[in-house]
């Protein structure tokens, strides 16, 4: 997968690892993992699973290397900051079994923005890169990621996690990408499952999901269909609005 | 764990497992984790873990069978509804390896809400309930969820899924409540990160987490703090208080 050409391969995988305390405790409630599942639906790449762990070594690196061996990426947020409990980088070197030491690119990088007075012990963390890895540019705050192998590593501040996946986005091998339409029923989720399972069962390569929801008038249910295919993707979206004008007839 | 009496045991663990395609391609924001990891912190369980893994029935029986194993509780969310899309039950019926049917407790309670004429064999689908499961309550739309082992099972709607958590709360096993203090440091983080460090060591049974965030006035960082002994945490408190006093009268 990681070795095929752009746009050549047709799926291209994905999973993220978010690593911090504060989510698990519900202090922070993350704003990450749906940007990230959006930004790679869009160019082409389906994020399959994600996982959140703690701040603790063991458990990312045991996450990491379950995910890297089965996905085409990782993305990691969290974790990459100037203080003790910032365990990622040197985690994932763990993980890799690679060493991990101060990378003149991301001291230079540092230098940038903080003044070299000010560039103590804590603020040189930073810096901490594992070997073989490229770094991640990071406009905001200047301190990068970095990517080694197929893992992407990414600041958790959402402003800085978001500039950094637009720093590598352009690298990444896309896969074809799956596109979906959205029809809304204005009917109830148990009135349109029987017709929609049959849709289902003529479209398999079309995933199709219900998704109930309620307004001032009562409940309703939106049915997203999604494919690599566009012909095929229509012809199931014209099946399901024909299955909801049917039942209109039916119920008037 | 799980046998111990309430109030009995020191920590009690979770892990939440959410379910759904919707969550991976980014088309719903996932609003149910950070609601539990909340909850759970609240009222004495420790959320540990989180993994989101699509509508696939290996995938949520591996997801599920790694973390009952490992963690006190397992809470689920999505896929319980009727639709073809919804599998949840019945992939939790196979990785407990129990089987699976129609309950009468279910169907009397989605009597309550539907019409015996409106109750077709898409909605008794809501009523498949693995075998020595108990339910728990829906009041918003009736149709259950349920607990098995140590598995609670429960829907995907964020009102909903909160008032099956209201439901359980009461019959959970609690452990001592982890505590928390939060001290905002009006310094950036790379200025509190070494005397940070040495509290941390210094306190071993405390958790102190960081986390930058700004401002109009630039770069802060609120310093978290969390022990489940509250003597210890107001002692490490006041040291953190101390080392950003003294912080202030270096600087100024």
């Amino acid at each position: 997968m990681t070795g095929s050409t752009e746009g050549q391969s047709d799926i291209v995988t994905a999973a993220v690892l978010v690593i911090g305390d504060e989510i698990l405790s519900g202090r922070t409630k993350d704003k990450n993992i749906g940007y990230i599942a959006e930004y790679l639906t869009m160019v082409g790449i389906d994020l399959r699973e994600v996982r959140v762990v703690p701040d603790d070594e063991a458990e990312i690196i045991a996450a990491l290397n379950a995910l890297r061996a089965r996905y085409s990426y990782v993305f990691t947020t969290g974790g990459i900051g100037p203080t003790h409990d910032d365990i990622t980088a040197d985690s994932v070197a763990k993980a890799f079994g690679v060493p991990i030491g101060e990378d003149p690119r991301a001291i230079a990088l540092l230098l940038e923005r903080i003044k070299p007075e000010d560039l103590n012990e804590a603020r040189r963390r930073m810096a901490r890169i594992p070997q073989g890895a490229e770094l991640v540019l990071n406009p905001v705050s200047k301190a990068p990621g970095f990517w080694i192998g197929n893992v992407i590593v990414m600041a958790g501040v959402p402003a800085i996690m978001q500039a950094m996946l637009d720093d590598v986005a352009p690298k990444l091998v896309k896969g074809r990408r799956m596109l979906s339409e959205t029809v809304r029923a204005d009917a109830k989720e148990g009135d349109v499952a029987a017709p929609l399972r049959d849709i289902a069962d003529r479209f398999p390569d079309v995933l199709i999901g219900s998704y109930p929801f309620s307004d001032e008038t009562g409940f309703k249910t939106n049915l997203v269909l999604r494919a690599r295919d566009a012909a095929r993707l229509r012809t199931a979206t014209e099946a399901v609005i024909a299955m909801l004008a049917a039942i209109r007839v039916q119920q008037a």
